[in-house]
């Protein structure tokens, strides 16, 4: 005699509309990528899946432009690549400095004071990004073991040059994380040329997998610190010492860590080929040849950009001013007309912006054309509806 | 021009064979899910998936029998539960009982050391559980915070009977935590009745989805013990004062914790609609038919159970013990030959004991017949080799 009953609410049909996601991600996927998932399960100690897990690292280190042994993909979304990297580079009592420009920056320092390590935030205008000038000053002022940098920071739609600071972090003995979560592949991002020690990034966007793993790359140096750690990392599920082992990046065997998924391995395995097919440079033009032909139709709707250094622009979500429109009004017309999913800002920016991303397998001219005849309609809409108000 | 080339390793296609998954899991999945993994990507703050994660919610608290709002889905697999579990309900310096008869006992300790608390192993034979008047004892002389104990010891096949071990704990001012990764939806649970104040599960077993995705479940006195924590919790990722609102767990807005994956959500949401139509006690009854269908098969080949006394025999994952036959040999040819996943020992049972489980979508009586005789033939086959040598 069961005391909870069986739930009426899971005995209606399960109803998925298909939806076109052109916020900061995740992005559509391809059917190649869907029709992957179908696959068997396998479990996570068959050889195929050693073999789909080596195919995915090989395809990380090219994405990553990196030789790093340390490279795999954590069973766990985006975020988990922050954790990992924080938890297993820093001790208690450590230093680390944090570019904060947007919300993940503040999402960084919330995490590293939990592993009780001292985070230090450096400031930019939401909008703007970091010159070497001020990271320089910085690293000299705090010698931090660990800077930890955005190159994409979504809630603002800021774009960070990466080139020149691994020189300067290294010159004062620090280590440089990058977060690319919505960067990578979408914009170039040379890890080894750039003296990049850590690096991660979720799979849901410009890579065109769907969410739910997390790749991740550490430079010898910063494996080095991970091994040679006087106490152990915070988090058993993001220890890099034993997680490294499961993917084979000591020339070990690979004891069991944890169950991975089959089934999202699969969809990053396809996903990582169809770029290596396509080839990475070709990617990346891609989503250049998309940001320009959205950038031209927000100009032609009177829409002003957030970020107004057109260099200083994350070209895979871009972000617009919240003017004369409600925008509350805006994204809700699009989903329920045209089941268009465009964001609103996000932390510092909620209420202030539009986000529009373009990422993966939406990276197509067609696929922009059709956002912006949303958005044009959508803005009509919203800008009637807030001139009754 | 790129550093590092496109590698030809992701040039070849993607070949995923069809296995029987009949080791200690993931186990395999039934149609009906892996269909419902070709559903288009939503995003996360989409209407629609928090009305799928409302409805597994529902199957939660259904498969747990309990009624805490605080029931969720961490969007990482099993070991995350773990985890959240220990970094949620545990400060720095807390005292926690550990009841350690297997691999799972020796991983907590593991974890909770990491988090600067004091973990206390009570220790049992491999092969055995725990009585009432032991864990009574070490309550008594330990004054824990919390006891952390495991239903279905998937390294040993030991089952754990939880009635009364709550009402024990709450005598000690005392937290009670239950691992039932392996047990939960096939053998029976039931978290509110016991007095059980966390569990969590994997659902890549008796549950029938794939891995990924960890079930939680907290009780209201639990909840006060995360609501009143003087330190954050270690880890941001399952930090359930954050992730609990995301799932609408407190009756509050749904703010962004982390992007879900919405296609692991889908099919939690189709396992967990199968196993509420089919009803829990058909479930939890077939996987007792499947097991006395195995356990009568394994007898009729003259092998012996690790687990002596039947009522300590966890259903869903029987183990066996390794004698005149080379266990590597017969896992080889049942895999090359069928393959069929028949899986060896773990952590202290490595080398000593076959496991064979049978859970979610494999237990039915023609899967249980199929492995018999591939573990007939494989068996012969073992002990051929095994007496040439």
């Amino acid at each position: 005699m069961d005391i909870i009953s069986p739930p009426d609410i899971l005995k209606r049909p399960l109803i998925v509309p298909h939806k076109i996601l052109m916020g900061a991600g995740p992005a559509n996927i391809s059917p190649r990528v869907i029709h992957s998932m179908t696959n068997s399960i396998l479990g996570h100690m068959n050889s195929e899946i050693f073999q789909i897990m080596d195919e995915i690292k090989a395809g990380i280190k090219y994405i990553f432009q990196t030789k790093n042994e340390l490279s795999l993909a954590i069973s766990a979304s985006g975020h988990s690549g922050m954790e990992a990297i924080l938890s297993n580079l820093l001790e208690p009592g450590d230093v680390v400095l944090i570019a904060t420009n947007g919300i993940w920056g503040f999402r960084a320092a919330d995490m590293a004071k939990r592993y009780d390590t001292k985070p230090i935030q450096m400031m930019a205008d939401y909008g703007d990004n970091f010159s070497l000038n001020q990271i320089e000053n910085n690293l000299k002022k705090y010698s931090p073991k660990l800077l930890f940098i955005v190159q994409g920071e979504t809630s603002t739609g800021v774009y960070q040059p990466i080139e020149g600071i691994g020189d300067l972090c290294h010159k004062y003995n620090c280590l440089l994380a990058v977060d690319t979560v919505a960067s990578v592949a979408g914009v170039p991002f040379l890890m080894d040329k750039w003296g990049v020690d850590a690096a991660y990034a979720g799979v849901q966007k410009a890579i065109g997998a769907p969410p739910g793993l997390t790749i991740i790359s550490f430079s010898p140096n910063a494996q080095k610190v991970i091994f040679e750690r006087k106490t152990p990392s915070k988090v058993y599920f993001w220890d890099m010492k034993i997680l490294g082992q499961q993917w084979n990046c000591y020339n070990n065997v690979r004891p069991y860590h944890h169950t991975t998924c089959s089934t999202l391995l699969c969809s990053l395995r396809e996903s990582l080929a169809i770029i290596t097919e396509e080839g990475l440079e070709n990617w990346h033009k891609k989503h250049d040849e998309c940001y320009r032909r959205l950038r031209d139709g927000i100009e032609k709707l009177g829409l002003h950009f957030f970020v107004k250094d057109e260099n200083k622009r994350l070209k895979t979500v871009t972000s617009v001013e919240v003017t004369d429109f409600d925008w509350k009004e805006l994204i809700t017309y699009a989903m329920n007309k045209y089941n268009v999913e465009i964001a609103g800002g996000l932390g510092p920016t909620a209420g202030k912006i539009l986000r529009i991303g373009v990422m993966g397998y939406n990276a197509n001219p067609n696929t922009v054309d059709y956002v912006l005849k949303v958005l044009k309609e959508s803005l009509e809409h919203a800008r009637r509806r807030s001139s009754k108000l």
